[in-house]
């Protein structure tokens, strides 16, 4: 038993009443041939969970850490990677995901911090051993020392891109050390907060040099993990060049990258860019892009991004339709990149929000399940897209006809009844197996 | 003198108080070596301008058109042409768009259809001739008629992307018979109302086929004018495929199509999507596929389409910054794509409204110029960027680095000290010139 | 059975696949001591179910209507008359609410419009008889007409406040001969489309002196059911009067009409004001105003008002912890001001619409009633607040201090150690239920 | 000459190209009739200025502040006291603006940080005789340290009522010491993260007992000065009580406070809540209730406070022409609620950015006295509500017609032709002295 999380969260079913127990998780449990936890592959997140203090815009940290001294130290790094796996091990998540420098501080050099990053590892390290945790995936802090003020990669100062280099190098070693299986690129501050005493096009690419630094960096060490990319279209900045899914398509499209790199899809992200996760998710999986979730959910009232924990039955159920329809992940995670409200400040609060999302997801997948079981769903689209399946449509989609050739079937065809699209027969539909 | 609109507007300089005056487009003043007709390219679109009634989806049109017979007849419609004529020249507008049927009527099929258009489009080149007008672009309506209620070249139903075929086919054969620069492409219905019935992936292969037949029958019929897609992101479905200027490239790129479609991009359309207007300019600038702009305004705290008509200073020269920077358009101009509110309902309305965001375009050329004469802005970012020009940035640029390399020199080059990036300045240098 | 809605839908369970049947509503089912029927009080509308036609700002309209022969005629109105009650008995729906302009056409003089009216409403007094059905409320329609383009109450024009007056008084007299519970009040056109050629301080006062004629009338013929004012935002002007729950109770109290209107509260104006529908209910309730609800919700992700039926059980759940928690509605219901999508325009997607809408509101019946016996929800918050039932607290709230004694206490008190918000823990009971 | 601000701006006219010259701004230059420092009565605030650091949610304090040692002492604390002085005198700026907690540290005991408060006060009395720079307002920090985590007089817990009715006691008494002509209230954690937790009639009422403890104490005292209100609808929590102007007024009303307070309103946080910052001034004005103004702006593509210096000349003009139209400020002012973007970390950045905002106002009130003077916009105004000086509308206006009388005068007065609003003549009308 954990010293500060002492309840330990286990599966009792739907009709337990206890806060610290899954009514739905249920680890080795199948669902559509395959585990709960295999399909699932729950992360925990090091920054909001170990690091964030509860800090707004408007006032200092609440959160309560008993175990964290609130020093710099190193000792206290490795005291803290102790807490977390506690942690993970009282809420049974089996991955987690790290910034370089939520795991250890920000030393007077790079050589120190480095020399910083490898002592807490190693305790990382052990911990994973002593635990059985895997890592998901790595990645690098560039935006929050006032040196990436101007951006990383993107900087106007090429000192800058050298140093972010420097570090995701090192961050990228250590997810390949700790047997990763993916590292991830958000760019906070890639982007700009006035085209007034910006250049777009030589940031941009930029950028893309970066990232094709790192696809050499990852073969020159044997990094055999997935890189992300990971979209979101303003806040810091007034605008960031990976605003949304398709920015980021074109982006990798428009600099060759698209083969090296998938996206990681934040939910609230895609509300912040106007679009639903499952728009996102579908973009993505289209375009063979869809690599990994950051599982959380905004606030669509609120224009920042609330982080909140993914409790939402419909957002979970849109999410593993989406993944059950493209055979599940592969190397990519639902990481809860989620954090508390600054008000829920003991430890304990940590266990209620993520056993929460768990369960949430566990009836999205169980939910998705019995959809697509129950077939009528697809069925329908199937059948509302026949014509293209033979006939008029299949000509068309195999490329045998012309606007001249159409022309004259257009003017024989008489007019056109269309079927209904029959929406609000669907989510009816959906509410039957919420 | 027209009969319909009494007021002829003539440039009467800055002090005038006419409101039916210019106080500052002087078509023929040279601005930045060209006079200001050939920067600015102004045309006035058919739909709003003869058609918009002011209905709204809370009530009827208001708009007194006393030239309107109110019916379908094509004798009605000819009339219109040549009202539209006279509004034109009353305005010193010297070009013009057109949808295929806000110019003639829909029919009871497909053939009357074009056979109206035709008589129709007879008028239009007697005005043209008569007038000196020219055609800026041309494009189909696909989205008005409830066969297009699942979308036109993405619809589920096959015979509703032959009709969209046949009717782009004659739209833009008339576009091409007019002399036109141009033909747009705007997907009104091509997305979704709802993900739960939608096959997006089919939908997005149907639309680059479409695009693909539009190609080629532009050169099957030596159609030499510039394609081009328009951006929107919402309305009338939940999401257009086309959704913003990025969303437009990555599929354009997908489908291999970059190299036969610019952009025409929209500040209202902009704005919906979460971006500036000048966002999207300089996008698709970069991309070498800005090709026109509907030039009108949003209210950014309103979620739809106002279409109002664009006075604002600042974004009139931010428009002519970035057309400055790239040599001014070629085949593209500044198309009113705008709407009188639907209490301006008096014919001098649509003068007032056309002449005064004339003037503020003509004002926004003016300032552009200024700024760029002053040279102070450009000259600030070009310093700004400097460190890429030579040394470590020229390095990385040539492609001389890697991770490994700029690991070395991140760790001797010491602390880096960033310089302002002076934002407020040089929002200060704007005002000086507006 | 119905000629034109064959499929009557009845309670099959929570089982059935008939997408024809309730799953959950059972009118006679007794939850939390009354009839559901009784706590939910169904309404649908005659606008969006016999008028709505699919028309949208792009395109023209696509509803299936075979009863409808497109005409203005009173004959035809009558006709649609006897549908919509086939269509009331068909979904199990007891209530209706209707527009003066739904029932019957606006004809060339106002004593003419009266006298269609009349013979409509004979119409629907017969099968209200024949069915049983009652009316929820009644109201004017002024906004669609062009004469109200700036506005009826708060037009410029006052001719147009004195026809808005005659067609108030006439509506609420109907309203009351067919034994309607309340009468609304919708400002759609009561606002501006820019300040600058609006009074607004004269508006509102035109607004409150209408409101007040309509007390009287109210009066004067006897009516005793209850007057409601609807907030709405935005859409179709710029700015309404009403544009949330607490500018109308500003309204209401700054000219002393608190007493006499209630708020008809609307899902999808809510989230287009900014605010969760739940918040306005509380505001209303607290203020002791909660009068009716118009059960839709909207698509936060899109900026207008999109009337979607309401299936989110999150939002049906709020509504219903809501009305339990003031002992449920008095005169009012849930009112379906909800429209079919566009592409749903056969017969059966209004079936479907509505009966998923009131499955959905069966089971946020359900749930809520489940949360409320399970007593740990309610328990929380009361003892959150424990601090204010006596001691300091209690003192404050009687009002037995001043800044100087809290100051006197709070020196003395030393450091306060808050509770945790439990916010995460809250939103998984919810989802216990759910 | 500062030694930290060695550029002193004065006035060199709108030729000059000195980035540290007003173009605009001439203090003692007399505009409608009274100088423009007295027009506009800017203030600097202390909390931006001095204490901001530059982090956001993503990244460290970027802000180059050499006077400042970075520690809580009290002798900091006066050190910086003595740079902001030098700072007014750099930018001509005659007042400021404080919260209590920027002056001065918050110590381990309430009675600690009133002493250290009492401290500082003594440096900024003797720099305020110094200068002669006058206090516009003072308030209470009662957001940012974690025992308002819940709220300040809203929290769930007495006892921090009592902490900040003790803080609002001493900041008041400072303010009045100080001479200062007003106090403001801002509720920014006065609010709730999620209902569920919440009992929000009990919180209001206890905002409206603490409001109403500090007019009582105001009278105690002796202070004169002006109590305000500031509206803000969301950030940092979900929803804060007083979200808008009407919001506030409504509440104001409920509790019997409209006689004791005035809004202070904020164009960021009017945009925030959907509304025009001219239209929150005209809702205050036409409730005499226009106290003072936060001056900066939004960017309306962003959902988050940016704070940003107000330089757009419309939001100068609008604001301007309501306070020329309300005969000015009494007791408030313009004060520059507003931040140098993160990047903009020099201390030479502040003056851009202020002395651009004032000749930005400057140049506001220059525009609109000239409209004032011009008669053109008010005329329209006043002509297009001439139907309600007389005949029907002022019989109306004088109470003398009920909805019986008007439907006979409706019945008898023919169709109504209705006069265009001309919102395109009266956008160009502005743009003619812009």
């Amino acid at each position: 038993m954990s010293k500060w999380f002492p309840n330990t969260v286990r599966f009792e079913g739907p009709s337990s009443r206890n806060p610290f127990a899954f009514k739905h998780y249920d680890a080795d449990a199948v669902v559509a041939g395959k585990a709960m936890r295999d399909h699932l592959r729950f992360a925990a997140c090091y920054w909001h969970t170990m690091r964030g203090s509860g800090a707004d815009p408007f006032g200092a940290g609440t959160m309560r850490t008993p175990w964290d001294d609130g020093s710099d130290s190193v000792e206290n790094a490795q005291q803290r990677v102790g807490v977390f796996f506690e942690f993970l091990g009282a809420c049974g998540i089996e991955k987690f995901c790290f910034h370089d420098r939520d795991l250890s501080p920000e030393c007077a050099t790079l050589a120190e911090s480095e020399a910083a990053l490898d002592r807490v590892v190693t305790t990382v390290r052990a911990e994973m051993e002593r635990t059985g945790a895997k890592l998901l995936w790595g990645t690098a802090n560039l935006f929050s020392h006032p040196r990436y003020a101007h951006g990383a990669a993107t900087s106007c100062d090429p000192r800058v891109f050298a140093h972010a280099a420097a570090q995701v190098r090192r961050a990228m070693e250590v997810t390949h050390e700790l047997g990763g299986e993916g590292y991830v690129f958000w760019g906070g501050r890639e982007g700009y907060q006035t085209l007034l005493n910006t250049d777009m096009r030589r940031e941009r690419e930029h950028l893309a040099r970066f990232l094709h630094m790192a696809v050499g960096h990852k073969r020159a060490i044997g990094f055999t993990g997935q890189l992300y990319i990971e979209p979101k279209p303003c806040e810091p900045t007034k605008h960031q060049y990976d605003s949304d899914a398709e920015s980021c398509l074109n982006f990798l499209r428009e600099f060759d990258l698209l083969g090296d790199l998938k996206l990681n899809l934040e939910a609230n992200h895609a509300t912040l860019a106007g679009h639903e996760l499952m728009h996102e998710l579908i973009v993505a999986r289209d375009a063979g892009a869809l690599g990994s979730i950051d599982a959380n959910r905004g606030d669509t009232l609120l224009g920042w991004d609330t982080d909140q924990f993914p409790t939402d039955l419909y957002l979970t159920t849109q999410v593993m339709l989406v993944l059950l329809s493209m055979g599940g992940f592969t190397t990519g995670g639902l990481n809860f990149d989620a954090k508390r409200r600054r008000e829920s400040f003991d430890a304990e609060d940590l266990i209620h929000a993520h056993a929460g999302a768990m369960d949430a997801f566990a009836r999205g997948l169980k939910i998705a399940a019995a959809i697509i079981d129950d077939g009528r769903l697809a069925d329908f689209v199937r059948t509302r897209y026949r014509g293209w399946d033979e006939g008029l449509g299949g000509a068309i989609e195999r490329g045998e006809h012309s606007f001249t050739s159409l022309d004259a079937i257009a003017k024989s065809q008489g007019a056109i009844e269309l079927e209904s699209g029959r929406q609000e027969r669907l989510e009816n539909l959906l509410n039957e197996y919420i």
